[in-house]
């Protein structure tokens, strides 16, 4: 069936409510109030199209699952209306573009070639002048002051390496293992939510750069493809991770766990650093009050401003402790690794609760402002670990703040078994699509082939701590503040009488 | 009696003085060598209306308490001059305002909504752009460089955090007691003069809003409302302080100390960092030479540019000194609590004196530049307090740089009982009112909760050292000179024959 | 006698070279080849008025000194030509001065208000502005990279205090005695070459105003004024210093000290730190090649450009060694003080030598590049002469760097007897004359007074290093290179096909 | 025989390709695929005139070399079209030049005077801004982010000095011996690749300067000049080193060797740091994608965009280790010192293998990012030699960053023998060629003697570790990261409604 654009405008309100999604016409009446992002997102988008809302923070088969067959109601009428000759325009725009965006959108068309992208700043530079702003918000913010973002990079330009000369560096072998899978190189994509922000194909797309480079991708929870979606695409024999953030209700928990088992899914990490998702201010400060802003939906104005990832994460049990674990064990044979751990005494403790591996991080910064970065935790675990002799009971992976394969080198040296990057792959994928996340990865193997010969090693098993040196974590430096420093008020000299001094 | 404009003009000399405040003409010439302002500022207004330089720095019984009601003229004739159309000047102005005042007029036009708020940082942008440039000044300077003004704040940035992880963070509970007094979140708005300067009702929007929000509020000695007025203002059941500055006259300062017992005041705050208040050259520069320098009154150039806090504080007594804290305890049965010291040595004299609490303060920068940071000086004491086993025999107080949840926590973590700020609070009252303050605490509130649930504890009281990572204060950075810095004339390269090279 | 200005002009060649002088005609053609600072400066002004240049580096006996009578060709005529109309030209201009010239002109007359002045800083930066070129140069260059000129302030900031609370202040005493005078304030007038460059009265200003203000001035070798000059400027029972670069010719090293103990003089402060004065580049670049680079006079290019300092310097003795302090004592009852001293090594060998004090300085970071910032030098030396007994065996000053009262008093508490202040007394002196440097010194003492009050002292002689923590030096921080930093190009990002990005 | 222009357009394809070097022409048809370069960057020049391109890269000698004499078919015709009248333009270019180059142009046109040159920092200044872009970025580029390439000349401003007076400095002696060679002053003008990117005459400038002033010049591998060329243009006794990469071939190693030690050469340094070379990212950024980054010439797209240094170094052996120093041994009978030793590790292992000296080096920061600086391995070095009296076992020279006699100095005093500078003595030949080099050297002369004048020496063996203060080392400061640090997009403030803020 199809119904005309006329018809379903008039069914623009909370009590009679229907939407556009992929062209087909839904009543959401009766779904409004149950809506876990809140009423207000969908009453934007009351007798219109929602398609580009929704397709980020809904996997694929959404409508399907949570919508039972009656409401979807047919068809919509195709747009007959003549296009816009202002090819700037896009074509479901309601108004016209801000200047802003206009300037945007001329940037994405002069974007530079793909071949001049030379290390992963590149792609967070081109990102920050292409993406649209709200994906670009999400994606880069993190929480107050973005210190602890900072310092998860700047942390591993405190390392010097010791590089030995007269080695025989013919031959560069950069392969490694993790959690039994043998890997190219000791890297992974780590799990990070809402992929369609950046690109269309959301998810997908890393997980087909995964196969062709030979890496693990971690799936995360709050993916915009489902779960199943992100497992299809993957070839044979290429091993994916799944993040779980653990739900309040058990039940949907087991179900998922079970289900990513029954997919060949070889490692379970289960977030512990998110209890209740950050407030991340640049995120929150990039959109119209109107806008994404009212996911939460509620009339609390403090929720109604705290952008994308609160909106999605209310499900995530904030009672989640360490008699968990025991259970987790219970419903699956995965390995089980916690991510998020922050301290030496978490790392300690996971290992008398029996896990395969912590991933040091503080969730890229988005979490809790001044969490130490992950380096320096790993800088202190490791000499604890070895004079107790439980190195070898976990392995233990760092995420946050990598861009160069100099740091995924001092990481390994310190006793990483793997390194994840998030970021950097967002906005590979956001700016180059499937290419820039090959090109990306291609960029840390070349770095990496070319740093180990220079450092001496030919292989990923003889890297260690003789190779670096550590003693600027004796002391620490002043971080940078910029928001503070920006809103104080410097003093300023006499001033002249008629000048502008 | 209503006395003509016309006729007040012509008392505009020292011996013959009248001025018009809130539309009542006063005869001042017998008072005005007695104004402790000094005559200069009063013969600024001779013949005018001196209402609203009057206002901030008068509580509102001035008048009656000490002018004579004979010299009370009666009521002025009302304008009947037409309004001036250009909208953008005050009606009580008597010349145009400055370009740059014309431009703070459109700012206050377009300041964000309230809504935007998203930390206490973004009140100060808003103040510095909105208030007044003589308020902001005041409210906004420190001493010398402003070196320990910032270092106050920055000084929190030095510690990080070890967050623990799987604990069950369901509930959160932000209440504490300080002085008997329970409280909701363990802050304070502690005390800060000349409140009107930022809004017309000065401290009592404080008062409402630490009414609604559960949280104590200290009351200034040089408030612009009178003590009373604040007091009157509160509910019932709500908890207020008292910062004293010690008056010359001991027996002033006995009715004073009387009268705030008799009030319900629970908390006497005596001041020991001012024994004479800073030189605030950010305030002095920011007046023009014949504006409100002049209040001081004398004819000595370095006083009469010294602004407004050396203006209405000369009666405070540099003699003050430790055996007067028994003649204090002699007179008051309220808890006694000495604010501003800022060594280890001063507060074991604290103890030794048998008061009840200390404020860890340097007067957020105001007074003696280089003064060190109070969270550094509470590193530092509590370590030698428990060694002694004195960590009870006293409340600890800190105040100074405070902006996040964050910062409270750790200043908690350390033993404090309670965090005082004032700048901030000012800079909501200035911007927005009883909103703004409303919505400062609260965002105070959502961070503690988001960032204690981060850190992996549910109670204050669970806060200790465990949870920071203080190393950063072993050694110390080099502090950011800005005026030096910006004085000093950098080398330049070589000149280019004709290019701007 | 009068010579026409028609006839001076045709003596205008090495061989028969005439200049005028305040108004009086020379023939120096047969001491061109003698002049020490060298014959191009003087063909510069062949057959034209020499006056603007002669005055700062010859003092106003020089000709009657130097130049025979027979010399002496009588007054120049009185120039008849018309005024230039604009009034920006001076008289004596043969060409236009520079849009940059013309540019500082206009803010010598828009200088801000004496009483605008809040800071020792803040005549810098008015002399920066309204000095002359070279001038402002000559006085404000460093060596190098002027990486010590900076230290030598910053340092100062390393240093926080310990303030007390809860002392009587009402009383605050000052004054202080140095080698035996007593002077109102712990600081002095330290020497400074060429005053005349900045003031028409050159080294007679300081005179005055140390009168007045009852402090100490240094008299320096290289004065603009001559050193009886000085002497006679200063009141009855006004106390004076010399210092002393000393000659070749011991002869006249000898009278000069003589001469100096004969007129009252007080202390000899010999500078030990100054074989060859530095290179600074910020002067040297500051000159048109034509200009006072020519001073020096001989045809090596290197020297050619090296400014002021050099060409008046040559007479120094680079063989002076310890073994001539014996030579001074027996020429000399004065105090003899060692200016430049350095290291503890050399301090230690000074109290060998019996001096009666040394100044630890390092000439204002404009001898060696790197030499370590006086206070450091204090910080380290002051426990190892308490722990050999030896801290009264002489006086220490310290100079280099000072610019509040905190600074001073930090001195003070670290040992040193008096502070010497150079470049601040001058920049005041060069914008604002007499009522400049009085200001100055006035704002010392009124920061000195509050900031005695807020750290808890009434005098001087209860200052010690209970009241400061140098933790601080116990590390250094990288100082900051302005000028390699400048140079290197910084890493770009990839360049958009058609955007300014 | 000369071609006509017309006839070499036509052979300008792969199988058919005749370029014009020198005015002469060649058929490099047969050649095109064995060229160590790639046929890519041939083929740009097929049909046309190749000079400009070929002369950096290719000692004067390499056509008879490597082309037989059949392929050499006759001169070019003088082209007779009419000059161009913007002189703007250069006779050979196709296109016009860009506005950067223009600009550049006109700066060249402008530079300033010789005389104006103060210090090395200006001859960078100057390079920076009148050499040809892909010149400049070839020679002032570093690894990855440059953080390396800056804190080898940073370290050395962590080193203050501790200055002795009262020395007789009267005769100052800069001279000292290296590897038996008696020197004019401790430095040596390092190994440095493609000298004629910045000089047509190439590396025979930098042989004449050192002839002048007495210093010891390294000849490089990778010189735009023969090998015999640069030795030809030595003076008699003038020394000379060779600076080696090793071939894979080692007959051709054999026979440079051979052929070195006959033509005089005084020392063999052989390069140990670079079993690849670096990628630098500002030299890759510099060139357009069709320049001289097709050099390479293979279809490896990485490959592609590596820069000149990459496709001149395909030959270097990755293979050398520690056991090839005793063949090398074996052939030769000049000293062996092995350039680019980073450790304290490989310097013991230098020992024990018996060479003659080590040059600790990362290669000017254009190798492996973050190894440390190499005074940094000096300070940590020298003190482990002497505690096992093994001091004198070889010398030990160091290069990177020096830019100040200061830097020297601190060298000479931590143990260095000599100290070599590469990039100052490029920027120097390529501004203002053999007078530029002479002059930079002259003014390392001149800060020498002045800064031993001040630091109390008299001569090279006097420098030792007592006149140095090096306890920044303890700790180390975070280093700068431009690149990531730019990328970062800063938090902002709230938005103004309608303002700029």
């Amino acid at each position: 069936m199809t119904v005309s654009i006329e018809e379903i405008k008039k069914h623009n309100t909370k009590k009679d409510c229907w939407v556009i999604i992929h062209g087909k016409v839904y009543n959401v009446s009766d779904f409004i109030d149950e809506h876990p992002g809140g009423s207000a997102i969908i009453l934007k988008y009351a007798g219109k199209d929602a398609t580009k809302a929704f397709d980020p923070v809904h996997p694929g088969d959404t409508l399907i699952k949570y919508l039972a067959p009656k409401y979807h109601l047919g068809d919509a009428e195709k747009s007959t209306a003549p296009k816009k000759k202002n090819d700037e325009y896009d074509d479901d725009e309601d108004e016209p573009p801000t200047p802003e965006e206009l300037d945007r959108r001329q940037l994405v068309k002069n974007k530079p070639d793909l071949s001049q992208m030379y290390n992963l700043n590149d792609f967070e530079f081109v990102a920050r002048h292409t993406m649209e702003k709200t994906a670009w918000a999400y994606y880069s913010s993190g929480c107050d002051d973005e210190i602890t973002l900072r310092e998860n990079h700047v942390s591993y330009q405190r390392i010097f390496f010791k590089p030995r000369v007269l080695v025989d560096v013919s031959e560069i072998d950069l392969s490694t293992t993790m959690l039994g899978t043998k890997v190219s190189i000791p890297i992974y994509i780590t799990a990070t939510a809402l992929g369609k922000l950046g690109h269309p194909d959301g998810e997908k797309v890393l997980t087909r750069s995964a196969a062709k480079q030979d890496v693990i991708q971690m799936i995360p929870t709050l993916a915009s493809c489902s779960f199943d979606e992100i497992v299809d695409q993957a070839i044979d024999k290429q091993t994916q991770w799944l993040q779980l953030y653990v739900n309040k209700d058990r039940k949907i928990c087991e179900s998922i766990v079970r289900h990513a088992q029954k997919r060949g899914i070889k490692g379970l990490f289960i977030t512990v650093d998110a209890p209740q998702l950050g407030r991340r201010e640049k995120d929150m400060r990039s959109k119209k009050v109107e806008d994404l802003s009212h996911v939460q939906g509620d009339d609390d104005e403090a929720d109604r401003t705290q952008g994308a990832a609160r909106a999605i994460s209310s499900f995530i049990d904030t009672s989640l402790n360490w008699k968990d674990i025991k259970w987790f064990r219970s419903i699956t044979k995965m390995p089980i690794i916690l991510k998020g751990i922050q301290t030496v005494e978490d790392s300690l403790l996971a290992i008398e609760h029996g896990v395969d591996g912590i991933v040091l991080s503080n969730h890229g910064g988005r979490q809790l402002e001044f969490s130490k970065p992950p380096l320096e935790v790993l800088i202190e675990l490791m000499p604890i670990l070895k004079s107790k002799g439980l190195q070898d009971k976990l392995e233990i992976y760092i995420d946050g703040g990598v861009r160069r394969a100099t740091d995924v080198l001092k990481a390994i040296c310190l006793g990483a078994k793997g390194v994840g990057l998030g970021r950097p792959f967002l906005y590979a994928m956001s700016t180059y699509g499937d290419e820039g996340v090959y090109k990306a990865i291609q960029i840390l193997k070349d770095e990496m082939i070319m740093n180990m010969r220079l450092l001496g090693v030919t292989s990923i098993d003889q890297l260690n701590d003789s190779y670096i040196d550590t003693r600027n974590f004796q002391t620490r430096y002043l971080p940078e503040d910029r928001l503070f420093g920006s809103v104080y008020e410097p003093l300023v000299s006499p001033t002249f009488k008629s000048s502008k001094l």
